[in-house]
């Protein structure tokens, strides 16, 4: 290594966002007397993504809102030393070295480490699209991305947006945009808005973005970018739209560059591999967050669906480990919710495709149901969709849509997924009932008892 | 018998509430060339008992939303002969006789049966006080009670009511009647509203009815009704109260007189006790729904919680066994929720003093978390409150309040309880996150994550 040896602590965390400073914390409350650092490239920590695009849309005012606690808060708090625009650029990890770079002087000094976490988070993909680098196009990763868009919404004068990409940053970018007064266009590659989620949720995914105005179009490519220095339009395979701003949202891939040279194993997803302790194949160093796999446990196999809930629970237990404990993360079932304007869009566990593709034989019924009893007012439908396997009618997946409490609802689902509960099960759940709130049977028992009737008629012929 | 035997069934269902429609539904698909008979003492079956409040304040204006399918129906759609007005006053077990009387015509006659369903339901109890049978005092469990209760408010002229008892129906009613403009005193015998549910959730509800401006006295006794022909004001132990409309909800008992007299067994709770099947001690009889017992998934003992979820559960394993089947009804975790104003407030399980009497250790914590994430707009505090074994973490019981999705929120330690959960394993749990939907880590979590902070600190010290 080039600088000397200049600092050393018992543990050191590459990355400030929620997964490391969680990890961070817990190691702090097992280990008084430990020195315990953070590195971070940017130039805050224990930053929100997930709230980026209601910042955008000026549902959230300002970008603190988004920062839940202050380097100083650590640094104070919880005696962590919080090292914001510092970048690690070699990881050492025979010599328990690394290479850090202090951005704003550019001075770089190596830092000795008893254990490391690593939470190098996620970075958007950035397709190779001709005029990618025009003035006004955005990916929308970090808090610098929001604000950058942001100044641009502000300084007015733009009136078409295109939206490249329906994920879930996309759908709620299309809305954010469109909240903003942009006449907004979204573009995906798939047959479906939310590709992953199936087309019977899909559907009224897109229906609620027609409604409020977004111009969705399905089975399309974004081919190339046109403009001076700003974006001026998108020309994609099936027509071309005028763009003031362009948000390109096709997805984030794990941030392993620096580890990869350390040696640390990749999964099959790209992502670190881990065991359950979170522990890389380097002993003694930890992989959290977006950064890393999980363990499905509905598949059983490692998966890369970055989320900050698992973030969340991985630093929990890479912080506990690395202090010396023994903790384990079970893994994650596939849960996820997203806002559509009106709409709540809930998923866990599998599709029946992923199902399929996992070697399950599954079997799935969609149907409608209220959210509350029908004779009471304010009542809407909720889509639900169960997916089941043929052989035991074991419970693999479940996709819930609607107005009310659909988010919340997908809960009974997941926590029936965490405990390997079958259909006939969940019919017989004791799950809470009142007029105002839900229906004498939940639409999730109803669709358990379709897909109950569905296996008997099949057994029967 | 006096009457001749002039009919036969194959199956008999006394009582054309949910329950017993749902058995004898259950029962027509399974067998076809069966003759199914209903006999119902009132107007109406099918008929959803849970809405009468929101029928009273006029939230549902016509008592015909709270039926859901007309005899007619049933008669033409299922075949299924539905006698209303026609009450069963004899059941000679031995000989598989009824003794029938139809209301209308005081007609007598007897029904042979093959195999009986009995769901007799729950009757409100009318204390003995003196001024009970004023014009004007009314309890509420029928359709007919609502419909006078309705009739009374839109014919004017009344200013104040009292509301005795601050169970489920009780602060329903308290809510209605100061939405239908009157001032309204809610008297409770007890240290709490909605007794049962344990004094730090009961605040919470307590304020939300004062801030709406019902005025709620704790631990005083309504002594006497005043009044001539209609009731003018409630004597109660501290004080008396101006009244020209009286609720008295004080609770409910199973409909059991005609039971017991045919020789049907009843479990310690009062109710008729029934095994897995649902079938009571005499053979080919079953008991479902409000006028039967229930085991406790939990305690592992017979309880008496009657609940439309519940009726509807039973009355498909009593109409399939009916019909040559053997369903199993496993039981209940005591899940329940009620509005109150702009409250959602849900339970499931054991309140810690229900778990001491149950024979557990436990220990309990009380929390307060956001519904959202706590910047996003319209966030508000959930209050919950978890019960948990001491000895293994196993999760007892827990109860939300709150403004957003509680009474959803529940169903996830309902879910927990059917499976037997510990806390550790709740903290676990893959649920789902969005800013507008939720914090990352919900609230249950949080509870779960204190309770182990509680049960490590214990066994520390």
């Amino acid at each position: 290594m080039s600088a000397e040896a200049e600092v050393a602590s018992d543990l050191v965390v590459i990355g400030g966002g929620a997964a490391g400073m969680t990890a961070a914390s817990r190691a702090r409350r097992l280990r008084p007397d430990w020195r315990i650092t953070v590195f971070e490239r940017g130039d805050y920590v224990s930053f929100i993504l997930c709230g980026l695009p209601y910042f955008v849309s000026d549902v959230i005012a300002s970008h603190e809102s988004l920062i839940v606690y202050t380097p100083e808060f650590f640094e104070k708090e919880r005696r962590i030393e919080v090292h914001t625009r510092h970048e690690v650029r070699r990881i050492d990890h025979e010599q328990r070295l690394l290479e850090v770079t202090d951005l704003r002087t550019g001075r770089a000094f190596n830092c000795r480490y008893g254990k490391l976490v690593v939470a190098t988070g996620a970075e958007a993909v950035r397709p190779r699209l001709e005029g990618i680098d025009l003035g006004n196009v955005f990916v929308l990763r970090t808090i610098d991305d929001g604000r950058r868009i942001k100044a641009a919404l502000q300084q007015g004068g733009l009136r078409h947006a295109v939206v490249i990409g329906a994920g879930y940053v996309g759908v709620e970018m299309a809305e954010a945009l469109t909240e903003a007064g942009l006449e907004t266009v979204l573009i995906e590659a798939t047959a479906n808005v939310l590709p992953g989620i199936g087309p019977e949720i899909g559907e009224v995914v897109e229906r609620e973005l027609i409604d409020h105005g977004v111009s969705v179009h399905k089975e399309e490519m974004a081919q190339r970018l046109k403009g001076g220095q700003r974006v001026e339009g998108v020309v994609a395979s099936r027509g071309e739209y005028p763009a003031e701003i362009v948000i390109v949202s096709v997805g984030t891939r794990p941030a392993v560059a620096l580890l990869q040279q350390a040696g640390m194993a990749l999964g099959s997803t790209g992502a670190v591999a881990t065991n359950e302790h979170m522990e890389t194949n380097l002993p003694g160093v930890y992989a959290i967050g977006d950064v890393a796999e999980a363990h499905h446990l509905v598949t059983g196999k490692a998966v890369w669906i970055p989320l900050g809930t698992t973030a969340n629970k991985q630093g929990r237990v890479a912080g506990e480990n690395a202090a010396g404990g023994s903790a384990v993360f079970q893994g994650i079932v596939g849960t996820a919710t997203v806002k559509v304007f009106g709409l709540e869009v809930a998923r866990t566990g599998l599709t029946e495709p992923q199902a399929q593709e996992a070697g399950f034989d599954p079997v799935g019924v969609t149907i409608e149901h209220p959210s509350r009893s029908v004779y009471y007012p304010g009542a809407t439908k909720l889509r639900v969709q169960l997916v089941a396997d043929r052989q035991n009618g074991r419970l693999l997946g479940g996709q819930i849509v609607g107005r009310e409490a659909a988010a919340k609802r997908i809960d009974v689902l997941a926590t029936a997924l965490h405990t390997r509960m079958d259909v006939e099960a969940i019919t017989a759940l004791d799950l809470s009932y009142a007029p105002p709130f839900a229906p004498s049977w939940e639409a999730v028992q109803i669709a358990a008892q379709q897909v109950i009737g569905k296996l008997q008629r099949a057994k029967r012929s």
